[in-house]
C-alpha cells in the first residue's frame, strides 16, 4: 500500500497516517519528495487488507491510496514459485502440459439426452463431462432444471462412461446432494463473489471450477480464488466465460487477454467456456480454436445430441455429430500454444480411425 | 416475442418455428414483409418464458429474436394499474407520496458506536436505521462483520430508539438470527442476483431493501425483485448504489437516471445509497440532494459518530455532527421533487428548533 | 510517477530505470523497502509525460508504473490555486456563483423554428440559445444538418433576442463560418478526442463548451481540455452529457457525480446536458433538477416548439409551452445547491408573474 | 423499424404513428396483437434512417422503436451476396482466402529504426510496413509525431524494401502529404466516428484501415465504414484493436468474437491489432496466434529493433530479432482456421531455410 500525501499535507497530518498504519500492524516508510510525500505501508496481505480497511482515503491531508502488492497469496504466481497447478481429477489431469476438454449438455433435460451426450464426448476423447442440474435463471419463470433428479442421471451416464461429472453448486445447503456425484463443482458467474458459498466449497475439499463474474476484474476472481484456497482447497481451476460489454451482436465478450494474463498471476489452471459467451453455436469452433491456441489449459464446452429440441442454451451447444471433428482441430490449436495433451493424441487417433 | 426471420427464410423454416412457439403453449402469428417475415409470439410471462428458452435464436432461417413485453409482472406498474405502493415499517412510510432517510453506520463495530449513531439519526429525524453485522468484503483478510454479536448490538439500539433496523442478510442459513432483529432485510449487489437467496426472503414475508448490482440493467434487477414477490412477498424496495462504469475518480457511478425509470416501470418505491457509490463523504450530500431531486422514494447513508475511527468505510460516511444539517437539506431536495413527507416536516421542525 | 519493481528486480535493473528517467529529464528517487524498490519519478507535466512515454512497464524488473500527479496542468483547480473560473459571455456568466440556463433546438431546421425556440427560451430568462447546423450523425443516411443555411438562421435568432449562440463544430475546415456566428463553440462528444481540432478552437480564442466523450474518463475530459488551454485559450466550460452503459432503457447514464469530482480537480465551469442522456422528455425535468442540486455551473437542455415534428431528436425536446415552468424549477435546484444567480431571480420574477 | 405500441394505445395514436411513417417515405404494416398493436415500417436504409430521425419514440402511445434491418447497406455481407472482398494492395491480397501480416514499428522515429524494422519485416515475410508519422495523445504534452519529416522516412523504407506502407491520417488537411507515401490509410480508434474525415479518405479513394472505436459496436464500426464506401470507395479493411472494459490488467481487451461476426455480417476483410490491446508483447504472440485462429484476415502488430529504446510504445513491440520465428507461428495458426496464403508458405519455407 502506498499512500498519495496532498501537496498541501501538513506535518502533523503525515504523521496521523504513519499511526494509524503502525497501529494497523503495520511498518510506515515515508518518503518525502520535493512536492509530495509518499508513506508505503509494509505488511502481508492480512495486514494489507487491515491498512486497505482503515480508508485513508478519507484522511485529512490523503490524497490517494494505491495498492502495492497484490491483494491474493495463495492464489498467486509466487507461492508457489512458478510451478504451475497440476489437477488430477480421477486420472484427467488439467493444467501444466495438459490441455482437457469437458464437455456435455448445458442443462440435464432427460436419461436420453445425457447418456447419449455423455458417449459422444467419450468417443470425441473428452476428458469429462459436463451438465447442469441446477440452473441460476434471470427470470423465476424459467426451467430451474431437474435437481436432484437431475443429479441421478449424471451418476448414471458417469457410472455408464467412466468420465469425471462437472456440475454447479447454486446453495450451500444442497452440497452434500452435489457432493454424491460431482467430481468437479462448478461455481457460476453469479455467485463468484457469492462469499458463503465459496468458503463452503473450500471446506468440502473437491476440485472446483470457479467461473469469472460478468464485470469482475481478474483480480476479483483472483480473491474468489483465494477464499476457496484459504480454507485449505486447494484444487481451483480459473474460467474465462465471456464478459459484459457494450457489444449485442453476441451475449458476452469472450476475453482471451485473460488467459495468458492469468497465467502469469497466478499457479492455477485456466479454463475457457466459449459457449455461454458466443450465445450461437456458429462462434463456438472459432472461438474454441482461439483459446486453445492463447494458451488455455482446458475448454468447457455444450453439446447436445438434438440442440434444436434443447430445453435451455440450445443455440449455442455445438452438436453431437460434428463433435468428434471438433475436438481434433481444438487439440490442433492446442498443440500449437504448447500445450501438449495425452487426449490431443487420443483425438488424433480417433480422427486418424474415422 | 418477436421472431425476425432472415430474408432467406424458407416457407418451411417459417412454419417450424411457428409449430414451435405453438408447442410452447403460446400463439405465433406470422405477418409477411415485402423483405422478411416476422412472427409474433404472444403468451403471458410464463409462456414468454417458455418462448425464450426455446432458443429461437439458433433455429434455421432466424435472424433475430426480439422481447416485445415486460419479461416480469408483479413487479410492473401495469401489475398495481399505476398505484404506486407504500411499504409501512413500524409506522414509516415509504413510497408514493413518503421520503424515508435512512442512516447509520457501515457495519456494526462497538456498543458505543452504535447506539450513538442511532441516537444521531434518530435526533436528525431520520425514519429508520441501518447498520451491517454480515459483511460481503471482496478479500477474506478482511473484517468479515460481528455477526450474530453485531445483530444483538443492533438490537439494543431498537430498544433504545424505536427506530427500525435495516440489516443485511448474506446467507440464508442466517435468516432466523437476522429475522430477530431485522424490520428491514438488505439484499447486497453482490447478491442481486443470489436465486435461492431471493427466495427464501421471498418466502420470509419480511421488507426487503434490494440494491442493485453492480452491472445490473433495470430489468435484472426488476427480475431480482419478481422473484421475491413470486413468493407471495410484496415489501420491496428498490435500491440504486452505483454502477461500475470506467470512472476511476469514485468507487461507482450513481446513476441517478434510475430514479424515475424505475417508478416508470414499476411501483416499488426506489431508494438510492450515495455513501457506496462515491465512497467520499465529500460527495455524499451534494448525490443525496441530486437524488432526492430525482424523486427518490428514500436515501441510504452512512453516518459514524467518529469516520477516522471506522473499521470499514470511514472516508464515505457523515459525521453526525453534520448530519442534522444534511437531513434538512435532503428534505428540501426532496420537497423540490414533489415527495411531501412526514419526516421533512419534522426534519423542518428539528431545523427550527435549532 | 512511480515505478514499483519486481520483488526479484536485480539492482542492475533497478539501476536501468533510474537511468532512463533521467535520461528523459525527470529526477529518479529510489526506496527500497523490505520486498519491493519503489522508484519515484519527480518531475512537471512535460516530464512526466517524457516519463511516461518511455514505456517503462516493460523494463526488465519492473512491476507497474503508477502516475502520482495529475497529468494536466492548466485545467487543474491548483492552477488557479482554488479559484474558480467564471466565463462572461456577452455579460452572461457561468462559474463560480453563476448558473446559467443554455437552452434550444438540438438542430437548426426553418426559420420559424429557431426564431420560435429563441424567443421562447429569452423570455423563460435563459444566459444562451443553443443550435446545432452541423450534426454528427451515426448514419451517413440521416440528415446531417442545414450547415451554412443553419447559421444564418442561428445569426438572425441571435440579433432578434440578443441571445449568445452556442454551436457545433465538426470540422476545422469550417471553423471560420462559425466564428461568424458562435459565442460559444461546442466540440461534441465524438470529438473530445480529435486533438487536432482541439488546439484550433484553442487558437481561435473563442469560448468552448467541451462535452464528455461516451466512455471517457474525467482526466481523459480534462486532457482534452488541457488541448485548448495549452493553445492560450482558457475560457472553457466542461460538460457532462452521459455515458455509455450497459443499461438499455435511456440512451446513455448521465454521471452526476462528475459534477463535484470535475469542481474537486479543476476550476473550469461544469455544465450539464440532460437531453442527450435521457433521450426522452419525460426523464428531462427531474434529471435537470438533480444536476442543479448536484451543483453543476449550468445545464444545456433542448427545447422546440413542436418536439412531435422535429427532423431530429424530437422526443427529448422540452416543448416550449413547458419551458418557463421547468427554468423556475431549475433555478430553485441550483439555489439549494448554493449556487446563487441572477438568472434565478429573473425565473422567480417570472414565475410570480405567471 | 418495427413500433411496438403501448397496451393502451388508442387507434387515433395509432394512426397518427403510421401517417408519420408514410410522410417519411416509407410504408407502415400495423399488425394489432391481442394486447399490442406492432407498426412495421418498410423502407430502404435511406428511408430507415429518415423514420429512424422521426422520434417516434415520443409520440403519444409508442412503447418502443425496434430496428429490424441492419442500417448499413454497402458494407453488409448481402450487399456482394455473400461474395468476399479481397483487397489487393500493389500485390498484397487481404481478405477471402488471403491472410496479410502488417509490421513495423509504432511510431517513426528515425532513419535507422524505419530501416531496420522494414529490413525485419520484410525478411519474415509480412504483407507490409506500418508506421505512424501523426501520432494521436492523450497528453498535450506527449510526442505528437515527426509529421512530414516521418512520411519521407517511410517513403525511403518502401522504397528500399518495395513493401506498401500503411500509415494513420489524423486531419483532413493533411490528406495530400500522407496520399503521397500511403498504399493504406489507417483511420484510428479515436476518429472512428471523425465523419468528416471518413468522408475525405472516402473520396480519396485510397484503401482505408479502419479501427474500432474504444467503446464502438460492430454497428457503429461498420457504420463508419458506410462513411467511406458511400463515398465510392469499397476498399476499407475492418480492425478489431481492442476494446475498453473493467480489466485494468491490460490496456484494452481484445475482442476476438468480433472476428467471426464481422465476417458474418460484411463482405469487408478483418485485421486484428494484438499489440495496442495487450500494450506488453508478453501477451502479444499468444493474442496473435488465437486472432490468427479466430480466423483474421490479417494482423497489424508492431515490431521494433531495439524496443527498450522506443519513443512511444516500447513495451508492446516485438523485438525484431523474435519476429521471423513469430510470423511462422502466426501463419500456422492462420492456416489451422483455413486461411491458406502465400505468405504462410513463404513463413514456412523461411522457417525451413532457417
Amino acid at each position: 500500500m502506498m499512500i498519495v500525501m496532498k501537496e498541501t499535507a501538513s506535518d502533523s497530518e503525515i504523521e496521523a497516517v504513519v499511526q494509524k498504519i503502525e497501529r494497523a500492524g503495520a511498518r510506515a516508510h515515508p518518503s518525502r519528495g520535493e512536492r509530495v510525500t509518499v508513506i508505503g505501508a509494509i505488511g502481508d496481505v492480512e495486514q494489507d487488507a487491515n491498512v486497505a480497511s482503515l480508508g485513508l482515503e478519507g484522511q485529512p491531508g490523503v490524497d490517494r491510496v494505491v495498492p502495492i502488492l497484490k491483494p491474493y497469496k495463495l492464489a498467486s504466481a509466487q507461492f508457489r514459485h512458478g510451478e504451475r497447478t497440476v489437477l488430477d481429477i480421477d486420472g484427467r489431469k488439467v493444467g501444466g502440459d495438459h490441455f482437457a476438454l469437458i464437455a456435455g449438455p448445458c442443462t440435464v433435460e432427460t436419461r436420453e439426452q445425457v447418456l447419449a451426450s455423455a458417449e459422444t464426448v467419450k468417443d470425441a476423447g473428452a476428458a469429462m463431462l459436463r451438465g447442469g442440474a441446477y440452473k441460476p435463471r434471470t427470470s423465476p419463470y424459467a426451467f430451474q432444471g431437474l435437481g436432484e433428479e437431475g443429479l441421478k442421471l449424471l451418476a448414471e451416464a458417469k457410472e455408464r462412461t467412466g468420465l469425471p461429472v462437472v456440475t454447479e453448486l447454486m446453495d450451500a445447503r444442497d452440497l452434500p446432494a452435489v457432493l454424491e456425484v460431482a467430481d468437479v463443482i462448478q461455481i457460476g458467474a453469479r455467485n463468484m463473489q457469492n462469499f458463503p458459498l465459496l468458503a463452503e466449497v473450500g471446506r468440502a475439499g473437491v476440485p472446483v471450477l470457479l467461473k469469472r463474474g460478468l464485470s469482475a476484474t481478474l483480480e476479483e476472481l483472483l480473491m474468489a480464488a483465494e477464499y476457496i484456497l484459504k480454507e485449505g482447497n486447494p484444487r481451483v481451476m480459473l474460467c474465462e466465460r465471456g464478459i459484459r460489454t457494450f457489444e449485442s451482436a453476441y451475449r458476452a465478450t469472450l476475453d482471451l487477454q485473460a488467459v495468458p494474463v492469468l497465467k502469469e498471476l497466478s499457479h492455477l489452471p485456466v479454463v475457457v467456456d466459449p459457449s455461454h459467451a458466443a450465445g450461437r453455436r456458429e462462434l463456438v469452433r472459432a472461438m474454441s480454436l482461439a483459446a486453445a491456441a492463447a494458451g488455455a489449459d482446458g475448454i468447457i464446452v455444450e453439446v447436445h445430441p438434438n440442440p434444436d429440441e434443447a430445453v435451455c442454451d440450445g443455440p449455442q451447444a455445438l452438436a453431437s455429430e460434428t463433435f468428434a471433428d471438433y475436438a481434433v482441430a481444438v487439440h490442433a490449436a492446442a498443440a500449437l500454444a504448447g500445450t501438449e495433451t495425452d487426449q490431443a493424441k487420443m483425438g488424433a487417433r480417433l480422427a486418424g480411425a474415422a
